[in-house]
C-alpha cells in the first residue's frame, strides 16, 4: 500500500520536485550566476516562441492532435517542458511558491467566475 | 503518519492535481468548447505578456526581489500562475503528459550538458 | 506635383519618420532613461501579449476580419501599433537601422526561397 | 533634385513599401493560403522568441550595444526584421492600415501623456 502510493507519486511529479531538480542542475553546473529574474523571463519567452512555431502554419488544431506524427508530439512535449522548467525556475528565483500561488489563483478564479446555478441543479 | 503525509502532499501540488482541477473548472462552466490548442496557446501568450509587463521598466532585478512591495510580489505570483495554468491546460488538451515530458527533458538536458568533472571531484 | 508627392508621403509613413517621432516623444517627457534595450524588449513582449488576447478565444479568424465589430478592429490597430512602436524604438536604441535590415532580410529570404520556375513561366 | 529625393526615399523605406513587397513575395510563392491572421500571429510570436533569445543570458544591455560582436548585431537586425515583417503582413491580412494606426496611436499617447510644462518653457 505504501509502495503503491510511492509508485503513484513517482508518476505524479510535483512543482516542488521539479524546482528542486532545477536548482541542483544549475548549482552543479555553476549556472546560478546566469539565473537572474529577467534572464530567466527572456529565456522563457524564447521557449514560448519555439512552442508557437510548432503551431504556426497548421491552421486550427483539434484536441488530442489527431493526425500528428509521433515525432511532432514528442517535439511538442519538449517545448511545453522548456516553458514549464523556465517558469518554475523563474518563480523560484523570485522567491514565489508557484504551487501555492496557483492554488490561490484557481480559488480566486472560482469566485470571479462562479459555477452556473442551473447547470449544477441538474448534476 | 498518514495524515502528515497528506499534509505534506497538500503543500506540494502536482501537475496532475492542477490538470484535474482545471478540467473540472472548465467542465462545470461549459468552457470546454473554447479550449482548443491554439486558443489556449494564445491565451498563454497573453499571460506571458502580462508577466513581462511586471518586469518591463525595472532594469535588472535581483534574485528574491528585494525592495519589491508585497502587493507587487502577489501580482507576480498571479501572473506566473496564469501562465502555468494555461500551459498545463494546453498540454492536457493536446494529450501530452506534461510531468512525464518535463522529467524526460531534464534527463535529456543532463546528458546534453554533463556535470563538469572537476567540480564533482571536490564535492 | 511637389505637393501631391508630399501628400502621398504623408499617407505613407516611413520607419525613419516613426523612429524620429518616438525619439522626440521620449526626449520631451524625459523618458530616455527608461529606454534600455531589455526594458523596451519586455515592453514589446507585453504588447504582443495584448495583441494575442484579441485573438485568443476566436478560433480561426478569416482574412479581412469579416463580422468583427468596428471597435474590435480599432482595438486591433492600436495593439499592432504598440508592438510596432516598441519594435522601432528597440531597434533605434540598439543602433540598428530597421528599414535597412528589413530590406536585406527580404532579399535574403528571396534567395533562401527562390520563386518557383513553373509559376513564373505563366505570368 | 528629384533624383536626390528618390535617393532619400530609397533609404527611408515606408510601411506600405514593405507591405507591398511582402504581398508580392507570398503571391509568387503561392504562400497566401498559409497567411491567415492567427498563423501569422503565431509566426510573429515565434520570431519574438528568437529575438528574446539574443538577449536572454546577457544581463542588462547598454544602449548602442557596446562590445557586441558585429555578427551578433547583424543577427539582431535579422530577428528585429522578422518580427517587423510578420507584423506588417498580419496587419495587411487583417485589413488594417498599420502606418495610419501607428500615427493615430502616437497622437493618442501624446494626449494621454502630455508634455511636462516646466520642461517646455525652457526649450
Amino acid at each position: 500500500m505504501e509502495q503503491e502510493r510511492d509508485q503513484e507519486r513517482s508518476m505524479d511529479i510535483s512543482l516542488k520536485d521539479l524546482s528542486k531538480q532545477l536548482e541542483d542542475f544549475a548549482k552543479v553546473r555553476n549556472w546560478e550566476k546566469y539565473h537572474s529574474p529577467r534572464n530567466l523571463l527572456l529565456a522563457m519567452v524564447g521557449e514560448v516562441g519555439e512552442l508557437s512555431e510548432i503551431f504556426q502554419w497548421r491552421g486550427e488544431v483539434d484536441k488530442g492532435l489527431p493526425n500528428w506524427e509521433e515525432s511532432d508530439k514528442e517535439h511538442l512535449g519538449e517545448e511545453l517542458s522548456d516553458v514549464l522548467l523556465y517558469l518554475i525556475r523563474l518563480a523560484d528565483i523570485c522567491g514565489i511558491d508557484l504551487g501555492d500561488a496557483a492554488a490561490k489563483k484557481i480559488l480566486k478564479n472560482s469566485i470571479k467566475y462562479p459555477e452556473p446555478k442551473t447547470k449544477r441543479e441538474f448534476i
